[in-house]
């Protein structure tokens, strides 16, 4: 039941956003009486708090699962290379512009204005981000002890995090797969 | 007293957020009675789709100001050229992280679930977006006309972009001057 509220805050985040996710709302969506909701979490905040949590858990698994989606062979030849990051990218790219990432959104940005969901975003935000940034080392082959790359595989995730962004306003996903194309074979020489 | 309201909305997205700017607080705001306030914006969605317009405006404005700032002379040796290239996507990356871009962010995000809004923002964003990318071009020397060119200065956009985003739950300009400097030695090697 716990489980149902929290799937039935994210969806509605990725509907109606923030200030359209009531908890009148959530408990009608998740078929759980007014009485139960209250029984898991108290306040509104509670739940919200909850849902961050849960959201920074799928986020994480769905990353996850995507970098497991890739070919583990290793990577031979200077063509194969290529176009595994060029799969990297690309992967990333549509992670990030995926329902996850808009309610994900939701919450950063609600979280600007509202220090109490703030305190509660920013450390598993953190927690997210650095996750992200060591599946995708492994993922491109970057050594980051040479100088920059561990620059390079931080641009990449504020390049899809940029374009995920983007996407929200107006379907790009053509403009977002030529730039990724791009960016991958960038990535191509200056990891090389 | 127009500009006034305007601008006191602008304020308000950027303290409050889309959710938390009333109309009531922004005649407060601006000094201007209810009255006067109704006559300029019969509603809530004429002031929003006016302070889109607004806040479009400014953010060109603010931005070709940035550009101006820049040394106007050419770039005659390699190191000159390396130092523009930070300079120009330093100043992007501040550009996307100061009041104005917090307060377009608050519109697009409020704007992915309300079409009404979308389609006040949609056609202003594609145009602000291809004042940006024309400038930045200029500023990069970037030729366009060469493969590939095109889409690094667009990844230049939607990486600054993704760093405003990030800038907004934490306070990370140290990680964003790191990332930046490197992508501009990127930016060199490519578009020279």
């Amino acid at each position: 039941m716990r489980a149902r509220l929290l799937e039935a805050t994210v969806d509605l985040l990725v509907e109606r956003g923030f200030a359209g996710t009531s908890t009148t709302l959530v408990s009608e969506r998740a078929g759980v009486s007014r009485g139960a909701q209250l029984h898991h979490f108290p306040t509104k905040n509670d739940l919200v708090v909850a849902a961050v949590e849960h959201l920074t858990e799928r986020r994480g698994a769905e990353l996850a699962a995507a970098f497991d989606t890739l070919s583990a062979e290793p990577v031979a030849t200077a063509t194969g290379r290529r176009t595994r990051l060029r799969s990297v990218v690309t992967m990333l790219g549509d992670h990030f512009a995926s329902p996850v990432f808009a309610a994900a959104l939701e919450l950063w940005v609600a979280a600007r204005t509202d220090p109490a969901l703030l305190a509660a975003v920013a450390p598993l935000e953190q927690r997210v981000g650095r996750e992200a940034h060591r599946m995708t080392a492994a993922a491109l082959g970057a050594d980051e002890s040479r100088p920059g790359v561990r620059e390079l595989v931080q641009a990449t995730l504020d390049l899809v995090r940029g374009l995920g962004l983007a996407s929200t306003i107006s379907d790009d996903s053509a403009r977002r797969r030529r730039i990724l194309r791009e960016w991958a074979d960038v990535l191509d020489k200056e990891l090389g």
